[in-house]
């Protein structure tokens, strides 16, 4: 199935239109391109519904989120679902501060989101409004793995039905649902986390591959997470061959999604049908 | 005449001004740098005036514009005009939306550029102020090839008298003109589509050169793109033998230009004068 | 000392809350993940003291200063005073506009600094707040050689007593005073000066340093501007090695960041205790 979501790319190179932080914008205008599209980044109120109106899907990532861009979003999100375009969300540090868990609040209440990102400290905070205390990053006991995986799909799943969407939980063990299909995906690194953009990237990735895929947005969220993942692999193997550190690794991840193909995929795609 | 133009880059390393977009903007400091220069980024409205002041030359970049910068850049103009300084301007996505066709047409108004930058697309955009839908980036059907490109130059020289200024269009075949003297580049690579910035760390390149060269405006634009295309060659050739994807192509672009001499630019450039 | 420094921050991996400009802000983030902390960047004025409050220190670069962003900057800072968090200036380009001049001085005024980090004409400007016109990198008559050593390093004491903090100005040779204890680091390469972001990151790395240590901030102080330049001499040698230019030489610099471990710091490191 991958194969063909790929080829689907290919043939239509999308147009994904980003609203995201000024940290990893670049990051994620590179891995826009990488992965077969073509990023617009354009976040003024005047402009951004023109813009969704010339793009094929639209990501919204709140990690710099200032009260400028937040009226920014909304208006964008509302005419994505307007045009029927995939929407995706990263809740970025949800939980770390009133402003965001408010703005969050409002755009999950304004716009139908086709897949929420995110890791699993955000996924909580979004899903009880709670404050949690460790910032933008991962909280240690929020990691997914073996022990409490059942747990934690159960619970991810409800968040999916709760939004009627996707739900892309990245850690040690990402976890991708519908709420009622649901996939474990075991590719990945533990430098992606040493770096910045991870988080961001891959939700660039998953709304690229949305924007050729309308149909299929569980099935190429799965794909994005996994891509993204295998492409942390490789690019860790790389950085240790050639005795480089984590800007290396930065630079190949990128390298590898955008050499990434179907036989690589379908070669070391660790993805378990729950 | 090249090795003269770069030699007063270095005799007088230039402050380059920017005010860009926050996508590719660290692309563009570092490109300043790598061409010899020291770039200075400044945009509230209430210092552009105090940094034109100590800069050599102004490059205005529209890529992510918005309501608080567009006043910025109107003030940098008319005063970089005032004092006689070298504007260069890269009307990104122009066409794409009803802000950025009204923005760069007040610039245009306002402000006399010595050189303007774009792909064909935008300096098609730019002189029919007509609607276009394919975003930021170029359109298939306006990619200048040698089927029409002496429709092509005929129109770019157009442009440039209707604009009084150097008119740059990047592309397959790029073209440069002064309204009189024209220039054909057919250096570069594909892979300059697949990151994101390339058109704008052009625009640095030329606004840096022209800094040191101020009576030289359409050689030192000839002399930027041809770098730039170069350097795209240069960085293909090694991702290919290094096995490497879109982000080290990035890094060796801007690495080659940092690298630049006059004997290597004498060897590799291919310019046609028409 | 340096050995049990680096273990503090092993120990206690911090969150490092960076109110950073545009340009440098995705190398600022990384070089905190590379020197062991996590990085919020964060400036929206209704979540900076929210994000303080879950943060170990503050780093303030003013950088691409703007009207919206100086209030959030006191208000953070104000914050982590109340809070007792280290905070970190770089006061970046004072002295190149009225706006620099007015903020750096408001904040100084309002907020207590732990460290202040500049070249030396930033740091004569903050001294005398008269007007350099070279902008935003150092003057050539600012550089700090073995000719004015002595004459420097009573100027920087001077400076580090009227704002009752450490005072680290980096150059050919770094000095790092607190008014009485003085070290004077000699390593760094030239090619520090050809990529951007050199000057933010030292910041970012002090500022990840101090808030694993905040009883040390004089000794961090000195061990990040000595990790930062080893780094720089470290990439240095790569980029010749293997025929690259600056921006490999800006990956590389992050990677040895990233690598620094105590061995490595004391073999190579050239403090001298004045």
């Amino acid at each position: 199935m991958f194969k063909k979501l790929l080829e689907n790319i290919k043939l239509n190179p999308p147009l994904v239109h980003n609203i995201t932080n000024y940290v990893t914008v670049n990051d994620c205008a590179n891995i826009v391109l990488a992965a077969g599209g073509s990023p617009l980044m354009a976040d003024d109120v005047n402009e951004v519904e023109d813009i969704v109106s010339i793009s094929n899907s639209l990501y919204i990532n709140v990690g710099t989120l200032n009260t400028r861009v937040i009226e920014s979003m909304l208006k964008a999100g509302k005419k994505a679902n307007e045009l029927g375009l995939p929407v995706v969300l990263d809740p970025v540090g949800v939980g770390a501060s009133k402003l965001r868990n408010e703005s969050v609040k409002t755009l999950i209440d304004e716009i139908d989101f086709s897949v929420i990102k995110g890791n699993m400290s955000e996924i909580k905070a979004l899903y009880t409004n709670a404050k949690n205390t460790g910032g933008v990053d991962v909280q240690e006991d929020d990691l997914v793995d073996n022990q409490n995986i059942e747990e934690a799909i159960e619970f991810v799943k409800k968040v999916a039905k709760k939004f009627n969407c996707v739900i892309a939980v990245t850690g040690a063990i990402d976890i991708v649902t519908d709420s009622e299909k649901v996939c474990l995906i075991r590719n990945g690194h533990a430098m992606m986390s040493k770096i910045t953009g991870t988080g961001c990237m891959t939700g660039s990735v998953i709304a690229t591959y949305c924007a050729s895929n309308k149909d299929n947005i569980f099935a190429v969220s799965v794909m994005a997470v996994t891509v993204m993942g295998l492409s942390g692999e490789k690019a860790y193997e790389k950085i240790v061959e050639r005795e480089e550190g984590t800007s290396s690794f930065r630079t190949y991840l990128i390298d590898t999604v955008s050499l990434m193909d179907f036989d690589t995929l379908k070669k070391y795609a660790k993805i378990e049908i729950v």
